[in-house]
Protein backbone atom coordinates (compact mmCIF):
# COMPACT_ATOMS: atom_id res chain seq x y z
CA UNK A 1 0.00 0.00 0.00
CA UNK A 2 1.78 3.37 1.46
CA UNK A 3 5.02 2.86 -0.55
CA UNK A 4 6.31 6.09 1.00
CA UNK A 5 5.66 8.37 4.40
CA UNK A 6 6.47 11.90 5.05
CA UNK A 7 6.78 13.41 8.61
CA UNK A 8 5.70 17.10 9.09
CA UNK A 9 7.48 18.12 11.36
CA UNK A 10 9.49 15.20 11.92
CA UNK A 11 12.52 16.40 14.08
CA UNK A 12 11.01 15.24 17.78
CA UNK A 13 11.09 12.98 19.65
CA UNK A 14 7.73 11.52 18.74
CA UNK A 15 7.99 12.10 14.96
CA UNK A 16 11.68 10.76 15.17
CA UNK A 17 10.29 7.47 17.27
CA UNK A 18 7.63 6.61 14.78
CA UNK A 19 10.31 7.41 11.43
CA UNK A 20 12.04 4.64 13.17
CA UNK A 21 9.42 1.87 13.25
CA UNK A 22 8.13 2.51 9.83
CA UNK A 23 11.82 2.63 8.49
CA UNK A 24 12.37 -0.64 10.63
CA UNK A 25 9.28 -1.67 8.86
CA UNK A 26 10.66 -1.60 5.35
CA UNK A 27 8.70 1.69 4.76
CA UNK A 28 10.73 4.50 2.70
CA UNK A 29 10.64 7.98 5.24
CA UNK A 30 11.18 11.58 4.49
CA UNK A 31 11.66 13.70 7.51
CA UNK A 32 10.61 17.15 7.28
CA UNK A 33 11.94 20.20 8.76
CA UNK A 34 11.05 24.11 8.89
CA UNK A 35 15.04 23.79 7.64
CA UNK A 36 16.35 20.99 5.79
CA UNK A 37 19.38 20.86 7.46
CA UNK A 38 17.71 19.95 11.06
CA UNK A 39 15.51 17.30 8.43
CA UNK A 40 18.91 16.04 7.61
CA UNK A 41 19.94 15.70 10.93
CA UNK A 42 17.24 13.96 12.04
CA UNK A 43 16.83 11.30 9.34
CA UNK A 44 20.85 10.57 9.83
CA UNK A 45 19.90 10.13 14.09
CA UNK A 46 17.00 7.42 12.82
CA UNK A 47 19.11 5.68 10.16
CA UNK A 48 21.62 5.07 12.95
CA UNK A 49 19.46 3.45 15.23
CA UNK A 50 16.78 2.17 12.80
CA UNK A 51 18.60 1.34 9.30
CA UNK A 52 16.37 1.80 6.54
CA UNK A 53 15.37 4.18 3.77
CA UNK A 54 15.13 7.28 5.72
CA UNK A 55 16.39 10.70 4.10
CA UNK A 56 15.77 14.06 5.14
CA UNK A 57 14.25 17.35 3.96
CA UNK A 58 12.35 20.13 4.15
CA UNK A 59 8.35 19.88 5.21
CA UNK A 60 7.26 20.64 1.17
CA UNK A 61 9.96 17.95 0.71
CA UNK A 62 7.83 15.44 3.46
CA UNK A 63 4.48 16.44 1.90
CA UNK A 64 5.78 14.88 -1.42
CA UNK A 65 5.53 11.39 -0.13
CA UNK A 66 2.28 8.65 -0.85
CA UNK A 67 0.96 9.44 2.33
CA UNK A 68 1.92 12.52 5.27
CA UNK A 69 2.31 11.93 9.05
CA UNK A 70 1.38 15.23 10.79
CA UNK A 71 4.14 15.06 13.88
CA UNK A 72 3.86 18.91 14.76
CA UNK A 73 3.59 20.69 18.26
CA UNK A 74 -0.27 21.97 17.95
CA UNK A 75 1.07 25.12 18.17
CA UNK A 76 2.84 25.56 14.54
CA UNK A 77 0.11 23.00 13.20
CA UNK A 78 -1.96 25.70 11.65
CA UNK A 79 0.73 27.68 10.03
CA UNK A 80 2.57 24.49 8.75
CA UNK A 81 -0.27 23.43 7.44
CA UNK A 82 -1.74 26.17 5.33
CA UNK A 83 1.59 26.45 4.04
CA UNK A 84 1.29 22.59 2.31
CA UNK A 85 -2.22 22.75 1.21
CA UNK A 86 -1.39 22.65 -2.38
CA UNK A 87 1.14 20.20 -2.37
CA UNK A 88 -0.86 17.47 0.09
CA UNK A 89 -3.48 18.13 -1.93
CA UNK A 90 -5.73 14.88 -2.01
CA UNK A 91 -3.60 13.29 0.34
CA UNK A 92 -3.79 10.74 3.05
CA UNK A 93 -2.83 12.94 5.98
CA UNK A 94 -2.58 11.34 9.42
CA UNK A 95 -2.92 13.54 12.51
CA UNK A 96 -0.52 12.66 15.57
CA UNK A 97 -0.84 15.58 17.65
CA UNK A 98 -1.90 16.22 20.76
CA UNK A 99 -3.49 20.10 21.84
CA UNK A 100 -1.87 19.33 25.64
CA UNK A 101 -0.45 22.08 27.43
CA UNK A 102 2.30 22.17 30.28
CA UNK A 103 1.87 25.05 32.47
CA UNK A 104 3.09 25.72 36.22
CA UNK A 105 3.59 21.90 36.48
CA UNK A 106 -0.11 21.33 35.06
CA UNK A 107 -0.60 19.61 32.25
CA UNK A 108 -4.34 20.27 30.34
CA UNK A 109 -5.75 20.03 26.80
CA UNK A 110 -6.39 23.40 24.91
CA UNK A 111 -10.06 24.05 23.95
CA UNK A 112 -10.00 23.31 20.19
CA UNK A 113 -12.59 25.42 18.42
CA UNK A 114 -12.72 22.58 15.60
CA UNK A 115 -12.79 19.71 18.76
CA UNK A 116 -9.49 17.86 18.09
CA UNK A 117 -5.84 18.77 16.11
CA UNK A 118 -7.00 16.22 14.02
CA UNK A 119 -10.68 17.57 12.96
CA UNK A 120 -8.80 21.18 12.80
CA UNK A 121 -5.91 19.56 10.25
CA UNK A 122 -9.33 18.69 8.18
CA UNK A 123 -10.77 21.80 8.44
CA UNK A 124 -7.17 23.55 7.17
CA UNK A 125 -6.92 20.94 4.47
CA UNK A 126 -10.17 20.30 2.91
CA UNK A 127 -9.52 18.12 0.04
CA UNK A 128 -7.45 15.49 2.39
CA UNK A 129 -8.40 12.22 3.77
CA UNK A 130 -7.57 12.91 7.38
CA UNK A 131 -7.43 10.37 10.14
CA UNK A 132 -6.07 10.46 14.00
CA UNK A 133 -3.82 8.08 15.03
CA UNK A 134 -0.49 7.27 16.82
CA UNK A 135 -1.20 9.79 19.69
CA UNK A 136 -0.74 7.82 22.59
CA UNK A 137 2.32 5.89 21.88
CA UNK A 138 5.23 7.57 24.24
CA UNK A 139 8.07 8.60 21.74
CA UNK A 140 11.01 7.29 24.00
CA UNK A 141 9.40 3.78 23.48
CA UNK A 142 9.09 4.18 19.25
CA UNK A 143 12.56 5.33 19.16
CA UNK A 144 13.95 2.55 21.10
CA UNK A 145 13.72 0.21 18.22
CA UNK A 146 14.81 -3.22 20.41
CA UNK A 147 11.90 -2.35 22.63
CA UNK A 148 9.19 -4.52 21.88
CA UNK A 149 5.56 -2.35 21.93
CA UNK A 150 2.82 -3.63 23.38
CA UNK A 151 -0.31 -1.56 22.71
CA UNK A 152 -3.19 -0.14 20.77
CA UNK A 153 -3.85 2.82 18.50
CA UNK A 154 -6.89 4.17 17.86
CA UNK A 155 -7.47 4.80 14.44
CA UNK A 156 -10.90 7.58 13.36
CA UNK A 157 -11.65 8.46 10.47
CA UNK A 158 -14.87 9.73 8.26
CA UNK A 159 -12.99 7.95 5.12
CA UNK A 160 -13.70 4.26 5.72
CA UNK A 161 -10.93 3.51 2.99
CA UNK A 162 -8.06 5.79 4.80
CA UNK A 163 -9.66 4.39 7.74
CA UNK A 164 -8.31 0.99 6.67
CA UNK A 165 -5.02 2.20 4.89
CA UNK A 166 -4.00 3.41 8.81
CA UNK A 167 -5.01 0.27 10.26
CA UNK A 168 -2.71 -1.73 7.70
CA UNK A 169 -0.11 1.09 8.79
CA UNK A 170 0.18 0.50 12.38
CA UNK A 171 0.13 -3.29 11.97
CA UNK A 172 3.21 -3.05 10.03
CA UNK A 173 4.97 -2.01 13.36
CA UNK A 174 5.32 -4.86 15.55
CA UNK A 175 3.46 -5.48 18.27
CA UNK A 176 1.08 -2.55 17.90
CA UNK A 177 -2.68 -3.51 16.55
CA UNK A 178 -4.83 -0.64 14.67
CA UNK A 179 -9.10 -0.07 16.07
CA UNK A 180 -11.77 1.33 14.50
CA UNK A 181 -12.50 4.40 16.91
CA UNK A 182 -15.02 5.87 14.73
CA UNK A 183 -15.53 8.65 13.31
CA UNK A 184 -12.79 11.66 12.69
CA UNK A 185 -14.62 13.40 15.63
CA UNK A 186 -13.66 10.93 17.94
CA UNK A 187 -9.85 12.01 17.93
CA UNK A 188 -11.08 14.38 20.67
CA UNK A 189 -11.07 11.70 22.93
CA UNK A 190 -8.36 9.49 21.95
CA UNK A 191 -5.88 12.82 22.26
CA UNK A 192 -7.54 13.17 25.98
CA UNK A 193 -6.32 9.85 26.23
CA UNK A 194 -2.50 11.16 25.85
CA UNK A 195 -3.38 13.97 28.48
CA UNK A 196 -4.47 11.22 30.82
CA UNK A 197 -1.27 8.78 30.34
CA UNK A 198 0.85 11.66 31.33
CA UNK A 199 -0.89 11.82 34.61
CA UNK A 200 -1.02 8.17 34.69
CA UNK A 201 2.90 8.21 34.04
CA UNK A 202 3.94 11.05 36.62
CA UNK A 203 1.95 9.13 38.98
CA UNK A 204 3.39 5.30 38.46
CA UNK A 205 7.21 6.91 37.00
CA UNK A 206 6.65 4.85 33.72
CA UNK A 207 5.28 5.34 30.17
CA UNK A 208 2.02 3.22 30.02
CA UNK A 209 0.12 2.35 26.56
CA UNK A 210 -3.76 1.97 25.54
CA UNK A 211 -5.62 -1.08 25.04
CA UNK A 212 -8.70 -2.50 24.18
CA UNK A 213 -10.40 -5.46 25.68
CA UNK A 214 -13.23 -7.34 24.48
CA UNK A 215 -12.68 -6.84 20.90
CA UNK B 1 -12.56 0.32 54.71
CA UNK B 2 -16.46 1.25 53.84
CA UNK B 3 -18.99 -0.75 55.34
CA UNK B 4 -22.02 0.49 53.30
CA UNK B 5 -22.55 1.72 49.55
CA UNK B 6 -25.44 4.32 48.52
CA UNK B 7 -26.39 4.25 44.65
CA UNK B 8 -27.71 7.40 44.35
CA UNK B 9 -30.08 6.91 40.77
CA UNK B 10 -29.11 3.15 41.05
CA UNK B 11 -31.75 1.33 39.21
CA UNK B 12 -30.67 1.70 36.16
CA UNK B 13 -28.25 -0.62 33.98
CA UNK B 14 -25.42 0.35 35.61
CA UNK B 15 -26.49 0.98 38.69
CA UNK B 16 -27.36 -2.53 38.99
CA UNK B 17 -24.64 -4.04 37.57
CA UNK B 18 -22.22 -2.10 40.18
CA UNK B 19 -24.28 -3.02 42.91
CA UNK B 20 -24.22 -6.60 41.96
CA UNK B 21 -20.56 -6.41 42.09
CA UNK B 22 -20.66 -4.77 45.52
CA UNK B 23 -22.80 -7.04 46.56
CA UNK B 24 -21.00 -10.27 45.45
CA UNK B 25 -18.07 -8.72 47.17
CA UNK B 26 -19.79 -8.97 50.70
CA UNK B 27 -20.48 -4.87 50.86
CA UNK B 28 -23.60 -3.61 51.97
CA UNK B 29 -25.68 -1.71 49.34
CA UNK B 30 -28.45 0.42 49.29
CA UNK B 31 -30.10 1.25 45.66
CA UNK B 32 -31.63 4.69 45.68
CA UNK B 33 -34.35 6.04 43.59
CA UNK B 34 -36.59 8.67 43.12
CA UNK B 35 -39.39 6.35 44.30
CA UNK B 36 -38.53 3.93 47.13
CA UNK B 37 -40.68 1.20 45.33
CA UNK B 38 -38.08 1.53 42.11
CA UNK B 39 -35.55 1.51 44.62
CA UNK B 40 -36.58 -2.11 45.99
CA UNK B 41 -37.56 -3.60 42.94
CA UNK B 42 -34.31 -3.13 41.60
CA UNK B 43 -32.59 -4.30 44.92
CA UNK B 44 -34.87 -7.53 44.49
CA UNK B 45 -33.41 -8.35 41.36
CA UNK B 46 -30.09 -7.71 42.42
CA UNK B 47 -30.06 -9.91 45.35
CA UNK B 48 -31.92 -12.48 42.76
CA UNK B 49 -28.44 -12.78 40.66
CA UNK B 50 -26.29 -12.10 43.40
CA UNK B 51 -27.26 -12.42 46.69
CA UNK B 52 -25.83 -10.63 49.47
CA UNK B 53 -27.33 -7.69 51.90
CA UNK B 54 -28.80 -5.25 48.90
CA UNK B 55 -31.83 -3.07 49.93
CA UNK B 56 -33.27 -0.36 48.12
CA UNK B 57 -35.31 2.95 48.70
CA UNK B 58 -35.31 6.44 47.98
CA UNK B 59 -31.85 8.70 47.02
CA UNK B 60 -32.23 9.83 50.38
CA UNK B 61 -31.93 6.38 52.04
CA UNK B 62 -28.93 5.99 49.84
CA UNK B 63 -26.82 8.77 50.68
CA UNK B 64 -27.26 7.70 54.52
CA UNK B 65 -24.42 5.18 53.15
CA UNK B 66 -20.90 5.10 53.96
CA UNK B 67 -20.09 6.22 50.39
CA UNK B 68 -22.35 7.22 47.95
CA UNK B 69 -22.03 6.14 43.90
CA UNK B 70 -23.61 8.23 41.82
CA UNK B 71 -24.77 6.46 38.70
CA UNK B 72 -27.32 9.36 37.57
CA UNK B 73 -27.93 9.72 33.69
CA UNK B 74 -26.69 13.04 33.58
CA UNK B 75 -29.77 14.72 32.87
CA UNK B 76 -30.84 14.08 36.19
CA UNK B 77 -27.73 15.03 37.99
CA UNK B 78 -27.76 18.64 38.84
CA UNK B 79 -31.24 18.60 40.61
CA UNK B 80 -30.88 15.12 42.33
CA UNK B 81 -27.78 16.20 44.15
CA UNK B 82 -28.81 19.41 45.37
CA UNK B 83 -31.53 18.01 47.03
CA UNK B 84 -29.22 15.59 48.44
CA UNK B 85 -26.48 17.91 49.67
CA UNK B 86 -26.87 17.95 53.32
CA UNK B 87 -27.63 14.33 53.70
CA UNK B 88 -24.07 14.19 51.50
CA UNK B 89 -21.70 16.58 53.03
CA UNK B 90 -18.82 15.48 53.47
CA UNK B 91 -18.89 11.93 52.49
CA UNK B 92 -16.69 10.35 49.83
CA UNK B 93 -18.82 10.39 46.38
CA UNK B 94 -17.87 8.53 43.67
CA UNK B 95 -19.08 9.87 39.96
CA UNK B 96 -19.71 6.97 37.31
CA UNK B 97 -21.57 9.65 35.20
CA UNK B 98 -20.74 10.05 31.69
CA UNK B 99 -22.37 13.24 29.82
CA UNK B 100 -23.23 11.59 26.55
CA UNK B 101 -25.72 13.01 24.31
CA UNK B 102 -27.21 9.99 21.57
CA UNK B 103 -29.40 12.16 18.76
CA UNK B 104 -29.82 10.89 15.47
CA UNK B 105 -27.74 7.48 15.54
CA UNK B 106 -25.01 9.80 16.82
CA UNK B 107 -23.07 9.87 20.01
CA UNK B 108 -21.38 12.77 21.53
CA UNK B 109 -20.50 13.89 24.67
CA UNK B 110 -22.16 17.53 25.96
CA UNK B 111 -19.97 20.00 27.00
CA UNK B 112 -19.92 20.80 30.84
CA UNK B 113 -18.98 24.16 31.68
CA UNK B 114 -17.24 22.17 34.74
CA UNK B 115 -15.04 20.77 32.71
CA UNK B 116 -16.35 16.74 33.38
CA UNK B 117 -20.11 15.19 35.10
CA UNK B 118 -17.42 14.99 37.90
CA UNK B 119 -16.28 18.05 38.34
CA UNK B 120 -19.36 19.38 38.33
CA UNK B 121 -20.54 16.62 40.88
CA UNK B 122 -17.52 18.71 43.22
CA UNK B 123 -19.07 22.45 42.44
CA UNK B 124 -23.08 21.15 43.81
CA UNK B 125 -21.22 19.04 47.14
CA UNK B 126 -18.70 21.47 47.43
CA UNK B 127 -18.22 19.67 51.07
CA UNK B 128 -17.83 16.34 49.45
CA UNK B 129 -14.64 13.95 48.60
CA UNK B 130 -15.21 13.61 45.24
CA UNK B 131 -13.69 10.67 42.83
CA UNK B 132 -14.52 10.17 39.14
CA UNK B 133 -14.40 6.05 38.55
CA UNK B 134 -16.02 3.55 37.16
CA UNK B 135 -17.35 5.35 33.92
CA UNK B 136 -15.67 2.85 31.44
CA UNK B 137 -17.57 -0.45 32.11
CA UNK B 138 -20.05 -1.97 30.49
CA UNK B 139 -23.64 -2.57 32.63
CA UNK B 140 -24.41 -5.75 30.64
CA UNK B 141 -20.74 -7.35 31.94
CA UNK B 142 -21.60 -5.48 35.32
CA UNK B 143 -24.38 -7.40 35.90
CA UNK B 144 -23.60 -10.81 34.43
CA UNK B 145 -21.84 -11.30 37.90
CA UNK B 146 -20.50 -14.84 36.65
CA UNK B 147 -18.42 -13.16 33.95
CA UNK B 148 -15.18 -12.55 34.77
CA UNK B 149 -13.98 -8.83 34.12
CA UNK B 150 -10.73 -7.80 33.05
CA UNK B 151 -10.13 -4.29 32.76
CA UNK B 152 -8.76 -1.22 34.45
CA UNK B 153 -11.14 1.53 36.21
CA UNK B 154 -9.12 4.74 36.16
CA UNK B 155 -9.55 6.85 39.38
CA UNK B 156 -9.52 10.43 39.68
CA UNK B 157 -9.55 12.63 42.32
CA UNK B 158 -7.50 16.13 43.94
CA UNK B 159 -8.25 13.98 47.79
CA UNK B 160 -5.29 11.28 47.69
CA UNK B 161 -7.00 9.75 50.42
CA UNK B 162 -10.48 9.23 49.10
CA UNK B 163 -8.56 8.25 45.37
CA UNK B 164 -7.02 5.27 47.88
CA UNK B 165 -9.73 4.14 49.01
CA UNK B 166 -11.78 4.04 45.89
CA UNK B 167 -9.12 2.07 44.25
CA UNK B 168 -9.28 -0.14 47.39
CA UNK B 169 -13.24 -0.22 46.35
CA UNK B 170 -12.29 -1.25 43.18
CA UNK B 171 -10.45 -3.62 43.97
CA UNK B 172 -13.01 -5.76 45.56
CA UNK B 173 -14.76 -6.43 42.55
CA UNK B 174 -12.03 -9.45 41.00
CA UNK B 175 -11.05 -8.75 38.02
CA UNK B 176 -10.86 -4.64 38.29
CA UNK B 177 -7.50 -2.77 38.67
CA UNK B 178 -7.64 1.17 40.31
CA UNK B 179 -5.15 2.97 38.25
CA UNK B 180 -4.31 6.43 39.68
CA UNK B 181 -5.36 8.65 36.79
CA UNK B 182 -4.50 12.19 38.70
CA UNK B 183 -6.60 15.47 39.66
CA UNK B 184 -10.72 15.19 39.32
CA UNK B 185 -10.00 17.23 36.02
CA UNK B 186 -8.87 14.25 34.57
CA UNK B 187 -12.20 12.62 35.03
CA UNK B 188 -13.12 14.66 31.70
CA UNK B 189 -10.45 12.24 29.27
CA UNK B 190 -11.78 8.92 31.18
CA UNK B 191 -15.59 10.05 30.64
CA UNK B 192 -14.46 10.75 26.81
CA UNK B 193 -12.91 7.40 26.62
CA UNK B 194 -16.48 6.05 27.74
CA UNK B 195 -17.97 8.05 24.70
CA UNK B 196 -14.96 6.15 22.59
CA UNK B 197 -15.78 2.81 23.91
CA UNK B 198 -19.38 2.97 22.62
CA UNK B 199 -17.73 3.80 18.82
CA UNK B 200 -15.72 0.94 18.86
CA UNK B 201 -18.19 -1.23 20.28
CA UNK B 202 -20.24 -0.67 17.72
CA UNK B 203 -17.57 -1.41 15.01
CA UNK B 204 -16.33 -4.25 16.01
CA UNK B 205 -20.21 -5.04 17.99
CA UNK B 206 -18.62 -6.20 21.37
CA UNK B 207 -18.24 -4.52 24.94
CA UNK B 208 -14.76 -3.56 25.37
CA UNK B 209 -12.73 -2.52 28.56
CA UNK B 210 -10.05 -0.47 28.81
CA UNK B 211 -6.36 -1.37 30.00
CA UNK B 212 -3.21 0.76 30.57
CA UNK B 213 -0.24 -1.32 29.72
CA UNK B 214 3.68 -1.01 31.36
CA UNK B 215 2.06 0.18 35.26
Amino acid sequence: MASSIGMIGGTGPEGKGLAARFARAGLEVIIGSRSAERGEEAATDVRGIAGGKVRGGTNADAAGADVIVITLPYSGQAETLEGLRDQIGDKLVVSTVVPMQFAAGKVTMLQIEDGSAAEETQRILPEAHVVGAFQNLAARKLFDVEHELDGDVIVCSDDKEALRQVIWLTEQIPGLRGVNGGPLASSRYVEGITTLLVHINRNYKTESHVKIVGI
